[in-house]
């Protein structure tokens, strides 16, 4: 049965290129970059070389590149390392309410060690309430956390807005920006956006799992979350994953080549959706509009029918798709995203996730709408017995 | 020109067999574990049977291994999350004078959070000093934490009589052994030697860079390092690195396949080595002598010769060795273990260490000693002038 991948917000495939170089790397240029040997000269070079490519794409610095163990990691050491790094400075941190629990979890360990942390609310189709914002930019405000694109509904937040009202009203607070689903989805500069810290995923871009980066503007103050040899001039400490950041360095080149058309293609694909389910009746699509939301991401509520029961019912057809976000299936609560904008108790129960990348085609978006238009009427009976 | 790789405590080559899973992981089985489709639950079962196939090397259950990024982030994990749990019981946490810079280094930062090290002095040869020890195991201990193999020397700890001198004194506190050098070179139950953290890297045992584990005992109070999703239980929250984490799981078992012999024969390499050197003049060996050492590690002093001249000549002959440890070159500092056991300046400027696998043969030590007896007075000569 031919497959339909349309989970890539949950994970994507390694490229080919990024998987011949981890697997190149473990097995022929295997050293420690710290060793003082040849083996280990070679071994620092293709972390230099993940660490030009990357900064390129930012255009950023070199050594404002730190590699991590992914996305989570990363978000975590932002947010507990910028905190403990500048507590004499204040005590708040500002934050959306529709954080991935890699921010909102982390945060809540903040909470606990004594920090405020304040939840700006986003509205029905998840923009952020610049107003309330703006309110709580006191000078008692250290770090400020928001998500590039949401991983459940693919809504935008405003990240020039945030970064230029920080610049202003709290100046010396960092700005952390998640952009685990964003990088590789837009051009990002984090010194043009005023972002400090930056969040980026290995696996959300074909690259391994088990690798990303944080970003990290010369000046920040941070404080590592992991201590030790002292690599990475003593901001990550640990043997550097040669093979995961080498293949981590070919993914994020690749996730910028040919950038504009991809995208363009991805638009594509997401408004054919869109387009498609417009026409089925009682389906809600989450989120903001067009070009304001993610290309690669559409969330849609079919209502009536439970998001696990179509999940598996398209999957029996090879068409994969993902019930709210992967990252919370563990979790019994709500999407906090959908409580977040306020989506009913039927649409939260009945919401599924479509993610795409360029390996996707027009005509997987036709045959799934084919899929749902047979399955859905089947379902919605099943369900009113 | 032949290779001869005598660095394997700085790291090791993948094992095909490891190599191997993490490709078709990466490239086929590519699913999110935390996805509720087929892919996910794919992807769950390498996590599950890597997690099974370590928990035996052990005799753990399955629940108490929690996989990481490597070894730095297991010893991380297990010191911060450990005295954060645990700081309402006490203030002190005990350790000794020479452990790896991943241990003494998120001390340090606990040092400066307010928490009480006490670091135990070791002799000449690297045996703690368990009389100091047991005076400093007073009711205020909340954690230990002490290595199984030294890295630079191979001295070993007595890990027993520390675990059975804590439940004894100090019942409550946490025993943590970043066993990093040890997993795969010894048998180790955590239970028998009530040990309830344990540390090991994949990278130092044929496994990918960039994987890990943390060994905790299921009643073990702990915090977790990185907060989110809710992964492994919400212990560690992270898209689990399958690929990596399946490659971890072969190779741990490979290391317990063929064990009696495969030590056997690491320390039959290791006496060649001594005897050898022991007929070379000016040559001193640091560390535990025959068995009380560890089989895979020889550090010695080649009195009148740089260490790194030594390194260098060596690896123009195709001999891979290592200057003090990897893990520390980064640091302009003397070796943190030679500074312990006490070694004269002389030594530690000639020391080398000398690390195995089961890849190496007894005519690749017969080749070492013969280009140390050659190169030795050349460079001895040249020192000199």
């Amino acid at each position: 049965m031919k497959e339909i991948y349309f989970d890539n917000s949950s994970t994507t495939v390694v490229s080919p290129a990024a998987a011949g170089i981890v697997l190149k790397v473990m097995t022929e240029d295997y050293g420690n970059p710290s060793s003082m040997h040849e083996k280990g000269v070679r071994a620092e070079m293709y972390v230099k070389e993940a660490r030009a490519k990357i900064a390129k794409t930012l255009r950023a610095k070199e050594n404002e590149i730190y590699f991590t163990s992914g996305g989570s990691e990363s978000n975590n050491w932002a947010l507990i390392g910028g905190a403990l790094a500048n507590r004499r400075a204040g005590n708040t941190i500002l934050t959306s309410a529709f954080e991935h629990p890699a921010v909102s979890e982390p945060l809540k360990f903040l909470e606990k060690e004594g920090f405020s942390i304040e939840r700006i609310p986003v509205d029905g189709q998840g923009r952020l309430d610049l107003k309330v914002l703006r309110e709580k930019m006191t000078e008692d405000v250290i770090l400020l956390s928001f998500m590039y694109v949401n991983n459940e509904i693919g809504a935008v937040n405003p990240i020039a807005a945030i970064g230029k009202m920080k610049t202003e009203l709290c100046p010396k607070a960092l700005f952390h920006v998640d952009a685990i689903q964003a990088y590789g989805k837009y051009r990002i500069c984090p010194k043009e956006l005023g972002i400090d810290l930056l969040s980026v995923s290995g696996h959300k871009l074909h690259g391994p799992k088990g690798t990303g980066f944080l970003y990290k503007a010369e000046q920040a103050k941070l404080l590592p979350l992991i201590y030790g040899g002292g690599q990475q001039g003593g901001m990550r400490s640990g043997t550097e994953n040669v093979p995961g950041i080498a293949g981590l360095g070919v993914a994020c080149e690749e996730a910028y080549t040919g950038f504009e058309e991809k995208i363009s293609r991805l638009k594509k694909l997401r408004e054919r959706l869109a387009a498609g389910l417009s026409e089925i009746p009682d389906v809600v699509i989450h989120g903001m509009p067009g070009d304001e939301g993610a290309p690669h991401i559409l969330n849609a509520a079919f209502l009536g029918v439970g998001s696990e029961v179509l999940l598996h019912t398209l999957e029996d057809r090879g068409i994969y798709i993902s019930a709210g976000s992967a990252c919370s299936t563990h979790k019994r609560a709500g999407s906090p995203t959908l409580t977040a904008i306020g989506a009913p108790r039927t649409e939260m129960e009945s919401s599924v996730r479509f993610s795409f990348s360029e390996l996707n085609t027009e005509e997987e978006i036709d045959e799934a709408l084919a899929a749902l238009r047979e399955v859905l009427p089947m379902l919605r009976r099943y369900r009113r017995k």
